[in-house]
Order: C-alpha cells, then structure tokens, then sequence
C-alpha cells in the first residue's frame, strides 16, 4: 500500500468545531457526560461518522460507534476510538482528537478498500472523564465486561441525576449489547497530557503500559465549634486534619515513588463558615503508580496515616471508588506503532499513560495499544490544552499507517 | 429595692420554643441573618416584646428595639442586648440568650418600676453571626457608627442576595436611623462558648475585655493539571499550598501563642474534581487574640508564609474581611457584675470573650460590659450547646440585680 496521509486541515476544522459544543456563559467548555452538551456533541459526531459512510451502533450503556463494513464480514474488526465527553473548564484535544483522527483514517482509506481484510469500528465511549458519574471510563468497562450494565445505568451522579435516565433522555439509551463484538485490536490516538514527549522533543509516544489508578473518598469527622472560644489544644479540627492528610501525600510522593502521584483534587468543610471550627471534612484522594505492588504501598501507607488520625479522636470513614490495577497494553501493537513513527521518520519512545484511558478497559479483551502526541507545557484537563497542528497531523498519519498494516495483515 | 428573681421557666420555654424556628428537614437550626426563618423569629420576639409592654423601634439596619419608657424621659437608657441569627447548624442559645433574659429583667423590674430612674431598652441587633453577610456583627457596628449604613445595606450575602433587599423583604428595613440613642450603659448576657468556667466550676464570668479579630481571605492560584500525568516536581498544586497554609497557622498557633487562636473554616478548590490537580484555592482565615501586637504579629507571620507561596510561583491574594482590635470593657460595670453575683452566692472570675459579641461594637459609644453562664464542653456553633437551667437562671437574675443597681443609681 502507498504512502498517504490524513485530511489534516478537516481533522483540525473538526476539533475546533467540536470544542464549540458546551461552552458556558463564561466560555468554559463543560460537556458532562450525557448532558444536553454531551448530546449535540453526539449528534455532531454521529453526523460526521455517517458523512465518511460508517453505520451506527448506539450501545445501552450509550457507547456509539460507526462501523465500516469492509473487508472480511466475519473477520474480527479493528477499532479505534476515545470519548467526548468532557471534565469542568476543559481543553479540546481530550478524547475528540482520537475520534476525529480515527474518521480521517477511515476515509484516508476508503480509496484502497479492496485491499481491507477486516472491517473498522470508529467508538464514543460514555462517561470516559467521570466528572458525572464515577467510576470514570465507565462506557468501556461497562463493553469490556467489567461492570455490570444496570448497576451503571442506576449510577448517581454529582448533581443527584441517574445516568441511565440521562442517556434516555438525551435519545443515547441505544439498543446494542455492550461487547456486542470482540475487536481484532484497539488503538486509541491521545494526546499525552503530561509533559514528556514535549521535554524530550519526541514526536510520538508508543504507550505499552498504564498507571494503576485508587480513587478513594475520605471522611474525617471531628468537632465543629466556635472558632473565637475553643483552645487551639482541645479541638478536633477535622479541615486540619485534612491539611495534614494532603501533606502526608505530598511528603510520600516526594519521599519514595518516582513514578507514583497523588492529588487531592476535591474538598469540602462542614459546615464551612469562616467562624466554625470545621466538624467534617470531605476530600478525595487519586493515586497512581505504573507498579501494583508500590500502589499498595501507597494505599497502606494512606490507610495508616488515617488510622493514626483516627487513634487522635477523629471518626475516619474511606470508600473505594474507583481501583484499576496497572495495565500492560500489547507488545505487538506497540512494535507496529514504533515502526510505522520510523517509516515516517517521526522520534518516537515507549512510554507509560498517567491518566486512565479506555484503551486500558479494552485492553481486557482485545490486544490494545495507545498512541500519544505532545502536550504543550503538559497541561490537560484545562483550557490552556494544546498540540501544534503538525503534531495532531504527525499523530493521525501513524494511526493511519498502523490501521493499514492491522487491516491488510 | 428587695431581692427578686427573674421567670426561669417562662425564660427556659421560650429559648426552646425560638430554637424551634429555622429548622430544616434534618432538623438542623438555620436562621441566617434576614432570611425567612430570621423574620419568624424577629416577629416572635418583638411579640414577646410587646407582651412585656415594650415598644417596638426597627432602625434602617434592621435592628429591633423594644423600649420601656419608664424613669425619666430624658436621661440615657440602660440597653441590653444579643442577637437571634444564628450559623448553620446552630444551638439555641447563643444571642437569643440575652434578648429573652432581657426581657425577664423588664418584667420583673415592673412592680418597682417607681424606683427607676432610666428607660430600659431591649435590643436584638442584625447579622451578629456574619454566617451570610461580612463583617459579623454588622447590625451594632452599624449602629455604633463603624460602619457605613448604605454600604452595609449594600453588602452581598454567601447566597447572592443583597442585605438591604432581604431586611426590605422580610418586612425589617425600619425607619429609625442606626444610633438614635446613646446608652448609658449597654450590657450582654451570653453563654460562654468556651471551656473555662465550666473546667474552673465558676458560675458567671464578669467580662473584661475581648480578644482583637482578623478576618482573611485568602485565594491561592496555581496550574489546574491532570491528576495522573503530571509529575509531583511539576505541580503548582493550590490545594497543597492552603493545605500548608492550614499546618502552618496550627503550628504557629502551637508554638508562640497562649491566647491565640487561628481557624481556617471555610474552604473551596476550584475546580474541585478527584482527577484534576486544584488550579485555585480560596480559604478564610480566623485570627484572634487578646493582645493586639500579638495579633498582628500572627498577621505578620501569616503575610511571611504566604509570600513565600508566592515566591514559589502560585499568585497571591488576600481579602480583609474584618479587622477589629480587642476591646476593654468597662470597670465599673464589670465591677457591678462581680458584686451582683457575689450578693447572690455565685462564684465569679474576671475573663476575656474569645468570640465577638454586640457588645464590643457597643463599647464603642457607651460604657459596656458582659456577663458570661458555663457552657457544658465548652460547645458552641453546634446543635450540643448547652447551659443547664439553674446556671441560666443565675445568669439572668446577674443581670437583674445588675440593671437594678444601675437603673436606680
């Protein structure tokens, strides 16, 4: 098959286009999962996967895929995909760049379609930022096998909405068994979100594993009291307990964990008056490391910290909310995604994701691999998220070129 | 005149009967300054007022008076006073305390009412608590001139609203000016809220002076960041700087500070989700002690500590939200408070209020003083504050005795 490459300047039109969708009063993009932004974004999707000739397929946990029938009809297909829906105040690449790319790949395609021995699937997976409704990459969990589908349809969400009456809602409550079919492979194209490949002046990341991911929610209740009149020695200061929580973490990552990270990204005091002495303190804690057994360690060494709380007087309450153990993504795939960077002569190195994708939950029933491209400054999940129009193009060409290699094989 | 008692039942079944007003669904007592549940408790008060034989005067901040005409009309009243806003999640005697032992100092004063020699004016000021409007005690400070009226009236609340609408609203935008009358005295029975007279077995505290109060807010920018990406060394993380900014005030406060006390009770990340690393923090800070160069020094080290944030790349800002010096209350009305109980059996100790009250507003235009009951644990702001019925007697017929001895001199 001869070179060719990707309509760069449509996939770039589109990526603005689609970062349009959800903007607030104050032009912060914020498209939650299965919300009215969630949906005119899948409408807009829907429309350019049936522009570049693919069938829809609307799962029930809301996953839409467009599928191009070619090839072989009982060969496993190949599918690429990502997700649009977004967290609060986002940037534009995240999750539509891999969709979007994959769009251009199919009709890149189209004209050597005889040459296709399997058939391509282009997936929106639901829910993938978890910003609605936790756990996050709930779409492909839910196709992966790893989730039950009612009890994701029943999930709550932070403003006290039930996904399952969301999707139907939004008319994305579809009708296809989730898992409905066991890709040949998947390929996810990502931007990288972190600042390596950047750092390193490297065009594309072959990503062969992922950060094992603990969500945890912790409550630490203590004593609410008068703020003028209660001795500093005799409080039960649940928000300081917190600080102390939040610096514990810190003082870990910097102490023993190369590769680990932990945030604390979300906070409340009760009952959060300036003159109160908080009684309650809510936060949640996300800890990441590319080795199981350090995360374990990182979650003991939390556990006991809290423990040591608890022994001071405090009442601590934790709930797991999300834990996915490290994943390794398949050899074979990276190689392809490596070769075809050096056929046209893009750097390119092996590196391990930080963020959950649903590469990962995909990665339990198919061989899966990702490709990254960089992150300006590293920023992510912020509107100052950026990739050069050269890297975005650079990206989509090796998805292309791997699609063909996959497809021709 | 002959000793005399006030009505400890009546007095005890009317702070029951007003904790009842304001509770939400959980049962938890809210009536924040001119909100719904604030006008059904000044309509309850001022009935009860009236039922003294008291007339009714509503000043443009929405202070509630009522006034006993009696002795001669033109020398200065004796003014007692509190509140009945409370905080979220409050008890039931902290401000409505002094209003109803107030009123049953009026009534039981009426059979020598020939003896008196001054009108007797009962107070219940606007916004003591500060819970939804800054500055606290706005309703007195006001009222002593501290404060601009039009621009308290002006202030906008947690919620949005603006204080001057709701006063208007609920029917308390009144029409007398703030400081119609000077006192001759202004006196304030409050419970303790602290810890010292219950651990002492001290039944009234003869208030002396009253620790100075600052009042920040504080806002900490940093980079809003994906939580699994970006490296420990990399972060500019906002929730980590206010969660060293909370250690440090404790350690501080641990350190150099007898009678200091630093709170920090309200807080808020932005954009507050478990995957993403807090690009804004903004907290309040409580500062307050009785001696004002040691206050400011906390202020000094407080200012150190957060520009050494900013030398660390995070942007800075601070808010003064309140700022008042510690007040001394005066001598010969503590001296009154000690004799009166001492007369009566009770033991007394000279204290400093760790909490503002009225009073300290009051101080600023008229010999002022307090009277303090044990509160059980020291509790406050909490629905466990708690006084027993024989020490909130005993502080009531203080207050009697003391208003006698003034209103007869």
């Amino acid at each position: 098959m001869s070179a060719r490459s990707i309509d760069a300047e449509r996939l770039l039109a589109r990526l603005v286009r689609l970062g349009e969708v959800g903007r607030d009063d104050d032009g912060r993009l914020i498209r939650l999962a299965a919300s009215d932004a969630d949906k005119m974004a899948r409408d807009l999707v829907s429309s350019w996967m049936e522009e570049a000739g693919l069938d829809i397929i609307v799962d029930r946990i809301g996953n839409v895929f467009g599928k191009w029938s070619v090839g072989d009809a009982d060969a496993a297909p190949i599918m690429l995909g990502s997700h649009i829906d977004t967290v609060v105040n986002a940037g534009i690449y995240d999750g539509p760049y891999g969709i979007l790319a994959a769009l251009e790949v199919v009709t890149a395609l189209r004209p050597v379609r005889h040459d296709l021995k399997r058939p391509i699937i282009v997936g929106a997976f639901t829910n993938e930022e978890g910003a609605r409704y936790a756990p996050d990459m709930m779409g492909s969990l839910v196709y992966a096998g790893g989730l039950d589908l009612d009890r994701a349809l029943a999930t709550i969400g932070t403003d006290g909405t039930v996904l399952g009456e969301e999707l139907a809602r939004i008319g994305y409550a579809g009708t296809a068994a989730p898992g409905f079919v066991t890709p040949h492979a998947y390929i996810e194209l990502h931007i990288e979100q972190g600042p390596v490949l950047e750092s390193e002046g490297i065009a594309i990341g072959s990503v062969e594993n992922l950060q094992g991911i603990s969500w945890q929610k912790v409550k630490i209740e203590g004593t609410a009291n008068h703020a003028g009149t209660t001795p500093i020695a005799l409080r039960r200061d649940a928000g300081h307990a917190a600080a102390r929580v939040i610096t514990f973490l810190r003082d870990l990552m910097d102490s023993n964990s190369p590769g680990g990270v932990a945030t604390v990204g979300s906070i409340a005091f009760e009952p959060d008056i300036i003159n109160v002495v908080p009684g309650r303190a809510t936060f949640t804690v996300d800890l990441r490391d590319p080795v199981e057994s350090r995360l374990r360690d990182h979650e003991r060494a939390l556990a006991a910290f809290l423990d040591d709380l608890a022994s001071q007087g405090f009442a601590v309450t934790v709930e797991t909310l999300t834990r996915f153990e490290p994943v390794i993504f398949d050899q074979g795939l990276c190689a392809l995604i490596d070769e075809a960077a050096r056929e046209r002569g893009l750097s390119v190195r092996r590196m391990t994701s930080g963020a959950g994708h649903d590469a990962q939950m995909m990665a339990r029933i198919c061989p899966s691999a990702m490709i990254f491209i960089p992150s300006r400054d590293g920023i992510s999940h912020n509107p100052r998220e950026h990739s050069d129009p050269d890297q975005i193009a650079a990206g989509a060409d090796v998805l292309l070129d791997v699609v063909a290699k996959l497809a021709t094989q």
